[in-house]
């Protein structure tokens, strides 16, 4: 027999490879001999880069870099087993926890500091950036990023404009040639699970801005700056990306990045699924196992179970996922790949303690689901 | 496919055919074309006359009982569909509950209106009766209950000694004669979970007393009073009781049971299994489901899912269990039939509101072991 274990992490509680190794710990007491297949799994969001360096046996590499006010941060990237593929998240270095609650504001914001990480990744000599760009405080279109990459975004005096999404509107002209030229020899996967454009009603200063701290009027402002950015780029690089689908991801970061050779945006968990080669340990499988902190309705929407129950499916393979909390509306989730969902909750308690027993209660739960699997 | 829902109830949520509904609900929903048995069980505990009802489509009788301080209170009886039986609870006329806790004096409560129960259900005619005797207020060695089905337990001076344990010690002389000659025709199931004696450091007074407000001198003084019960009882009735196996329940009751003809002590799970007939169910089910509001490792004390796996063991059938919550120390269940547990909190929650949904958590748990049983 064998099985599958390829989970997303139970945020605030257990590392995907947490998980899973809980979960085979509570399947090894029922199928001692059973083969089992370990993979810490993600959606492209927080946990991602975690997720990919245990699947590779891989390693986290520290580092300083420049967070959204332009202060230094402690961030970090991942670099794969094989040392091929370095990973990202921007939310590591530009991210809007990094920002104290008063002070976030996205005309100042700068998303700098993950072009800095693209640039510790283009030093370590890989072939292929995986880039997270959910939980940004930025609104900037990249342009942070662009900038820590050599790309030159030049005011009227010729000088490279500020940080921040309010001085987008300040370009009057974008030089592309210092722009650093390992980027042509490497590609780049961004892991991005929205189609939003750059600018308008559905765009990043609308729809994400008011998260990041932006009032209507600045939204307005933001909205302007961006359009602004993108017809500079679209004269100066030939470049059209204003209305590309994903473009106003992460503050236009999406956007921004289409600026860059060799750039791909994908949804976040097919990039996972790819990377880690599910479909080839999935094939022969007897049974798939998945799970997440928190199943709902919007778990169809990208998330990691749905998209291992997808490719599960292929092979026409059993997949069932044990979850650390269960909403109304998850049975969804059913006509998605997921044959059943168990929540390990075993009894009341407050939220630290919950956490704190996370690990028992999956062991558990994976038990008693490999016992009913065994009645067969 | 034939399954078979034998549940307790889940206390302070729902009763056990809510409980078997609700899992039936939740099973249907993957095997529509099923047969399906539901048995609400119960342990001889609160909510077996319920179950007991609701499993032979009988009917609950109010009437006007004796509580344990001499008031009056409304109280019930349950009579089996076909009128055979009656079921009691102990504790609907002579409980703990009954008593405001200031007022908790084992010394002075009497289990009288047990006693009159039990006379309502001989005027119902019936040929059996299941007696519950947990949770009760007294002390008074079930003196009270035989004087409401005419015992005469007489002082000195010849008179009715009076409610409450402190009297027995004034017992000169228990005269039987007037008896209700109706106990002759019926057969009373006491149903009963501690092998304590009547007297003595495992007796009634010393191990339930103080939890019934007796204080140490009140226990050495309850403990004397039974003992000289137990000596007139002998010498005028002709039965030994103190030290019968479970003649120290409910405060003696077990014991003063005793001196009625055609009585037997036996576990309450099992004359809840015996009179459901859930043997006769289970021998040609596919699965057998059951479960309680709580399951730890006190289950396999005579709880009712344990009850019910032994049955379902007999004939090697598979036992799944649906909890509202597990603890910790639960594994020692997977010893005594039970193959697979789940839990159905499905989110963290106050205690009210889980209470509240548990029947849709019943109904989802359900639903989603069925579709693990489903990919066979």
């Amino acid at each position: 027999m064998k099985i599958v274990i390829a989970p997303d992490s139970f945020k605030e509680s257990l590392t995907a490879l947490e998980v899973a190794t809980a979960i085979e710990t509570g399947f090894k007491r029922v199928f001692p001999e059973a083969e089992y297949v370990k993979l810490p799994m993600a959606d492209g969001g927080e946990g991602t880069v975690q997720s990919l360096v245990d699947a590779t046996q891989g390693k986290l590499i520290e580092c300083e870099v420049t967070a959204p006010l332009g202060n230094k941060v402690k961030s970090f990237l991942g670099l794969s087993g094989d040392g091929k593929t370095a990973m990202i998240e921007m939310a590591a270095a530009s991210g809007l926890h990094l920002v104290p609650p008063e002070k976030r504001n996205p005309l100042l914001t700068t998303s700098y500091g993950t072009g800095e990480l693209i640039k510790q990744a283009l030093d370590l000599g890989v072939e292929k950036i995986i880039l997270g760009i959910g939980g940004s405080a930025t609104n900037d279109g990249g342009v942070g990023m662009l900038q820590a990459l050599g790309l030159q975004c030049l005011d009227s005096q010729g000088n490279q404009i500020p940080f921040g999404g309010a001085f987008l509107a300040d370009i009057a002209q974008i030089d592309v040639r210092q722009l650093d030229s390992r980027l042509h020899k490497v590609h780049i996967e961004v892991a991005c699970d929205v189609n939003n454009p750059l600018c308008g009603e559905r765009g990043a200063s609308a729809v994400f801005g008011p998260q990041k701290g932006a009032t209507p009027e600045m939204v307005n402002q933001l909205d302007a700056a961006l359009a602004h950015f993108a017809n500079i780029a679209e004269r100066d690089c030939g470049k059209q990306i204003q209305h590309k689908a994903g473009a106003g991801a992460a503050g236009g970061m999406g956007g921004g990045l289409l600026l860059l050779p060799n750039v791909q945006l994908k949804a976040g968990v097919q990039i996972v699924l790819d990377t880690l080669h599910l479909a080839d340990y999935v094939k022969d499988a007897d049974y798939v196992i998945t799970g997440e902190g928190r199943m709902d309705a919007q778990s169809i929407m990208g998330k990691t179970p749905i998209g291992v129950a997808r490719t599960a499916k292929r092979f026409n393979k059993p997949v069932i996922a044990i979850v650390g909390c269960l909403r109304e509306d998850y049975n969804v989730v059913f006509d998605h790949g997921i044959d059943a969902v168990f929540p390990i909750i075993r009894q009341l308690g407050d939220l630290p303690d919950i956490l704190k027993q996370g690990e028992q209660n999956l062991i558990s739960a994976a038990q008693n689901v490999a016992r009913v699997l065994a009645l067969k």
